[in-house]
């Protein structure tokens, strides 16, 4: 079956965002009343698995070992079975 | 009031991704049953308005002048109150 999956990696809390930073400071000059800005990675898969589980142990596994640097980043996803 | 912003910007169907080509092939090779990847930005804000309507107003203008390239991107995003 072929599941979609939203996968969201960004940034550890205690890690520094050079990239948020710049944005956010641009922001601001641009007259945007900004607090906090934080970028991040969003991908969007289409995977084949036999049921819902197996899709997230895989998806658990790719971005253990490819999508995410578990060091300085977190991820989350949402699955979905693709229409 | 503040609220809290999550932009999500992808590349338009009809532009080549090379990254997210590059992510799938890499997890081809790892033995992943995955169909297609698409890469794209995530940004997490914060931002001061006085109501809802004038934060997604606001948060409209961000992503058209800065954050979202409209020739090649698209942006959606979900507004919630900050606590």
């Amino acid at each position: 079956m072929k599941y979609k999956a939203k996968v969201f990696v960004t940034l550890r809390p205690s890690v520094l965002d050079p990239a948020g930073t710049a944005v956010q400071s641009a922001l601001t000059q641009m007259s945007y009343n900004v607090e906090s800005v934080r970028i991040g990675k969003y991908v969007e898969m289409v995977l084949d698995a036999t049921d819902e589980s197996e899709a997230s142990d895989r998806l658990h596994q790719a971005c253990d070992q490819l999508l995410a640097n578990p060091v300085i980043e977190n991820y989350r996803f949402e699955l979905v079975e693709a229409l």
